[in-house]
């Protein structure tokens, strides 16, 4: 491992320069999370849709089982509107769920964007007041004035590009370091600068161009699921390699287990990018879900709104064991997954490392 | 450098692990081939769109020029149906070029299946009876009888693959190498088994999981522009690097200045998937024709019809310098790009890998 790689694991305070991706949904367990965390690796809370209640209840869980550092991951809020018709046409696309599974389209709590920017701040207030020792943010730059508070107390803050232009932005803002996430990526696309079809670059690409251009560390994210992926990333120039499919499918993860399954049981090109869950692209393995719902992608109403429209679904799905309907999200290497422990896993990745 | 790769090195005659991409449309010249062959790599000539005239004459060009093994690359013939009315409409949709070139939409010579056929059974004709070291397919797999043909002249033959399963297919078939081509790659894609948009994927996830299933050689191919992505590819399971945009803006190579200067100057988010220029699936750099045709992609004529509809397009912006209407090919790296002699770009990379 190169100088770099380990100055910024010096930085990160980690033994290894593995990162647990930070993934939404009730995947990073406090027992996820620390186990990355005690095993030399970084793990991270995927923070986005938790309130600030959980999210506390969450740090302090993981400050019993670690003493290593970690990170919180937080979505910047967008801007969004409440499109009524578009609600409309999509509850009756959704319809047929509602009726497979059983269940009645209650009157959901349509989110508004006051109350995004709200709890977000109120995320931040925890993990100031918590002093988790890292943030991270995905779909866009936070405010300076933010990054200045995290700054004050020493953490460490770090941004998500996909492409070259997003990892400059992040580098200028002060962001301390860069997640890179290749189009091999399973979950949410990061993208916030240009449309998401314009930014699915392959880390190929993606990682030499913007090391060419950004001096901050780079952390390697898409597709990468042992030592083989970890390499490439440090040759192309990043410093890190982040993992999410491979570590949501090991035991301590809190993904169900049919998305396990799923993803064991897939092949790359069952994995797409869809809109259909949340308004948002993010990609993952095809479903009956998602075949019957990407039709009507373009006129789904936006991020979060289509996210609190489908929620009920998802709960249910989760509940009756059905992995038709559920967001089954994966990278692209789903034929290198298995179903490990952490320590496992993390004992594979460090032994083909050395 | 490996075992695997020396093996792979010493089977195709070659001294360094590099091979030119056969980027068809008159890029490769026989300057370009045989320079980057006497410089160590395999050239490579695309002869899909040949005549087994052209061709025959561009490899006793070739020979003239090297005694080091070259490659042919042929396109596997598709069906494809001639279908007037889509003719109709796309000729509508291409007259305000037609206006803008101040040319007349003469009456094309529409292609047929069996000329198609004819064709690339002449190309192979040429191809034993000037006894071409390797011969590379794309679009599909070649007959049996073909492979047979071509082994019994001990012509090494290459398939290339969009997929595990695919690659898999062509291991199956008897081939001797796989061109691994990742959805970083510019031009055609080569997809032949399932639809392109699930066959679009990253090589951090398409080499291992191809690696992992398939014995013969691995050459990657895909955003590949430097020593950076050479050895990457090598720790993802690869054992050579196939490069395409990295040798289109050479010196050497017959892609209009234009189309060099396009490339240099882009950014990666400029690089788009279109069937505008041909009706099948190819990348290169976003301009007016592509952004004026895509929205009609999903009812364009197949390929090869689509591609004698915008052939006279091609040839008059050419002639023009009019970058707006070339198919501007490109993988996702064209940051990485500059303009070198075969000479100055083989060195660099030499220099870098060892």
């Amino acid at each position: 491992m190169n100088e770099h790689v380990k100055s910024l694991m010096q930085l990160l305070q980690i033994k290894y320069p593995i990162i647990q991706a930070p993934m939404a949904g009730g995947i990073t367990t406090a027992n996820l999370v620390a186990s990355v965390s005690n095993h030399g690796g970084l793990g991270n809370v995927g923070a986005g849709y938790m309130t600030s209640e959980q999210l506390e209840k969450k740090i302090r869980l993981i400050k019993e089982k670690t003493d290593n550092n970690f990170g919180v991951n937080l979505f910047v809020p967008n801007d969004f509107s409440v499109d009524h018709e578009k609600i409309q046409q999509t509850m009756m696309h959704l319809q047929p769920f509602y009726d497979e599974l059983n269940i009645e389209p209650s009157n959901v709590a349509l989110p508004s964007v006051e109350e995004s920017n709200k709890r977000y701040e109120e995320q931040i207030d925890v993990i100031i007041k918590e002093r988790v020792p890292i943030c991270s943010f995905t779909f866009g730059l936070p405010a300076q004035s933010v990054i200045n508070r995290l700054k004050e107390e020493e953490i460490i803050v770090i941004g998500t590009a996909t492409t070259v232009e997003e990892a400059i932005a992040v580098e200028q803002l002060g962001l301390d370091v860069v997640v890179v996430q290749g189009m091999e990526a399973g979950g949410h696309r990061g993208t916030f600068l240009k449309t998401v079809s314009e930014s699915k670059i392959g880390l190929m690409s993606l990682i030499p161009q913007v090391a060419d251009l950004v001096n901050i560390p780079i952390i390697a994210a898409g597709g990468i699921m042992d030592a083989r992926g970890i390499r490439a990333a440090f040759h192309l120039g990043a410093q890190a390699a982040q993992m999410g499919t491979a570590f949501l499918t090991t035991k301590e993860s809190g993904a169900p287990i049919e998305h396990k399954k799923a993803i064991v049981d897939a092949k790359e090109t069952d994995v797409v990018l869809t809109k259909s869950f949340s308004g948002k692209h993010a990609q993952g393995i095809k479903n009956k879900f998602v075949e019957h719902l990407e039709p009507f992608a373009a006129n789904l109403p936006d991020y979060p709104v289509q996210n609190t429209l489908t929620q009920a679904i998802r709960r249910e799905t989760r509940a009756q064991n059905n992995e038709q309907f559920m967001s089954l999200w994966s990278g692209q290497s789903p034929r290198l997954a298995a179903q490990h422990t952490v320590e496992q896993l993390m004992n594979k990745l460090i032994q083909s490392l050395n």
